[in-house]
């Protein structure tokens, strides 16, 4: 029997012990040992809930008790989850975590420190939820150099677009509306802004190029922007937008991250990825496109990541899965000088405002929306970040610009 | 360093030895040792490439040298692939795959040479190609119970199924089309019949539900009586026809297996498979559905995943990667007891048919396509397999059936 502590009885917590649960017999097959829970740490108190049992409110006495060779961290934030799992680490237990922002920020560290004890720090829960990523990436994709990963790592923000393209809603109540379904939190600046799907593609980069990649680097902007008109575009281009977290490794090497609205069309990969779904899409040199789908968040698939660390922990006791991740910084490419096709919304029905944006822009398309007086679409061929930033200052009548993959 | 032999110097042998030299040192940091490629074992000449200094015609040469820990073997076939792996096995070699045909035949067997002599028996690349799915059904789904797994296992079948959707060929053009691209073998049957498609689906099943699927076992049909008027009846109802190749566990723990082309709709996650491309669509009882998309043949994807494989080898010297695969044979459900809804194709100008088949398949919703005359197509509630096949027999007049999931 391998006793194991949980951290944080909330959703994925939660969700971690029914799921050890519920597949209790193929779980103890898979792992080959039965897997205990013994402590659950959290603050509050579950009168009913069998858990009770277990509840402690003090971390020492996790960390104190050699029985507990396995650690699931759930609670979410850099503090105090750092503390208390690179105590845990120290003492020589693995830790399986589901928290983005502590392998953002601390990855390589922890990594280091479970290399040098001969135990795991794993966290396949940090990145699209249920979907394999993390593991396939360390483990499956070792053959190749990474060119692009490109991922729809946001449910969130992923389901307020796919109700704005399909019902035609306007940002906020399609906000509004994934609010009252449970996916969007009331406080959703981190997930609309972008910052989760940030702190995502920095651990996938990381490991990618196996190279500390700091998220406060990665240039980001989030889907509030985004209006219905721009939609109407997107469709009359056959196209649809999507709230992009990509890095990409160009023939020199260098590396640039970012994370924004893309409009894309049905010939990639991500196109169909809808609703609350995430899909990451991976090009390596050798194996071409790869991309991988499901469930981004949500209880169960979550805590089914985490189990199933859990489970590689078990079967890795004493010894440590390597992931390539150093500390040494990734200086990314300065993102002005990186270059796109931009779609680009201008009045057309002010003095010469059209006809400065045509001669500053270059060769461009126009696009036409049903529906849409007074402006027109400009579809530009590939341009630097920095010369669009110039241009938007000096055209400010410019209604809105959104990134181009096609 | 680490001494390998290559088995077989065709198209995925020579891809293998090109992928270790163009990656050559991620390749050596990943596993954490330089890997060598020391024989290649091919009863062909191949005069002028640097590939004959390391040319031998004689298994035992390699089964007989101790420095070679990790065998690849890549020639497909049952023999003599069988004899010299299971031999190198044996001999406390590694050994990786990318037969189909051995691992659905000798895969509990050699898994179990493997376990014992603590090293490993890999075949990431026989499913798939470049797709990482083998890896990820063993060691990231291991929290779950799967419910399902269907894949389009078959990039030769996809690209005739694609090219006449999206052209209007015929299956005999499109056929053509795909032996002129080199999709297809100038024998196609294996593809074409669903052969192909049913060892990789044996080889997921044994995996998914840990026990032996036969692939002898598995109903299997093929696209080869798929028409041009079939791809326009899809098309009137927005489907499309892919070949699927499928295993799905019911609430009574009985699963069914199969292989045959399957009408299905836009929310379909595989629906956006096209061209020679694999998708792979699991469900887990708590994971719920993922799915893994990227290309499943070709030299370079299939080597990217061989040498993945080989560098898990190079990782577990001398440690068993756990696979949970007992030779005991599962029962698979009588393919007659399965339910399907289906598409059917009657003749509406001959006395009484269509009337007798509206009668026997009980409530049926019509379906016209443009341009197709004297017929008209219906779809069926739920009907068991067996109860379709006596219908067809009553009525040698019906024109094609094909299974429907939506």
């Amino acid at each position: 029997m391998i006793n194991i502590a949980v951290l944080g009885y909330g959703t994925i917590g939660s969700g971690v012990v029914e799921v050890l649960n519920t597949n209790r017999e193929s779980i103890t097959k898979r792992a080959g040992n039965e897997l205990n829970v013994k402590y659950v740490l959290d603050r509050r108190e579950f009168p009913g809930d069998p858990i009770m049992e277990k509840l402690v409110q003090d971390i020492n006495i996790i960390l104190d008790d050699p029985e507990i060779k396995i650690v699931v961290e759930v609670m979410g934030g850099v503090e105090p989850a750092f503390t208390f799992v690179k105590s845990a680490l120290l003492k020589g237990k693995s830790v399986i975590t589901s928290n983005k922002e502590l392998v953002a920020k601390h990855g390589a560290e922890l990594l280091k420190i479970a290399k040098e004890g001969e135990i795991n720090f794993l966290f396949e829960a940090s990145v699209g939820g249920g979907i394999p990523i993390i593991r396939p990436l360390n483990q499956s994709l070792t053959a190749d150099e990474i060119v692009e990963i490109t991922g729809i790592l946001n449910g969130t923000t992923n389901y307020v677009l796919s109700k704005m393209s399909e019902e035609g809603l306007d940002f906020e109540t399609a906000l509004k509306n994934a609010q009252e379904m449970g996916y969007a939190e009331r406080d959703p600046s981190a997930d609309v802004e972008g910052h989760d799907s940030c702190r995502k593609i920095a651990i996938l980069s990381s490991l990618a190029y196996g190279m500390q990649v700091d998220f406060e680097d990665i240039y980001t902007e989030g889907i509030e922007n985004i209006t219905d008109t721009d939609i109407k575009y997107a469709k009359a281009m056959d196209a649809r937008i999507k709230l992009f977290a990509t890095s990409v490794r160009g023939d020199d090497d260098q590396v640039y991250a970012m994370v924004a609205p893309m409009m894309i069309k049905a010939n990639h990969p991500l196109y169909s990825v809808n609703d609350v779904f995430n899909g990451i899409f991976v090009e390596g040199n050798v194996i071409g496109d790869v991309m991988f789908y499901g469930s981004g968040a949500g209880k169960l698939p979550t805590a089914s990541a985490v189990v199933a660390d859990v489970v590689d922990a078990a079967k890795h006791m004493t010894k440590n899965i390597w992931t390539i991740w150093s500390s040494k910084k990734l200086v990314l490419t300065d993102i002005n000088e990186v270059k796109h096709r931009f779609f680009i919304r201008v009045p057309n029905n002010l003095n010469g405002v059209l006809e400065e944006a045509k001669a500053l822009l270059g060769e461009v398309e126009e696009v036409k929306a049903q529906g849409v007086e007074g402006e027109i679409g400009l579809l530009t061929c590939e341009i630097r970040e920095e010369s669009i930033n110039e241009i938007k200052k000096r055209i400010p009548e410019i209604l809105s610009v959104i990134r181009v993959r096609f």
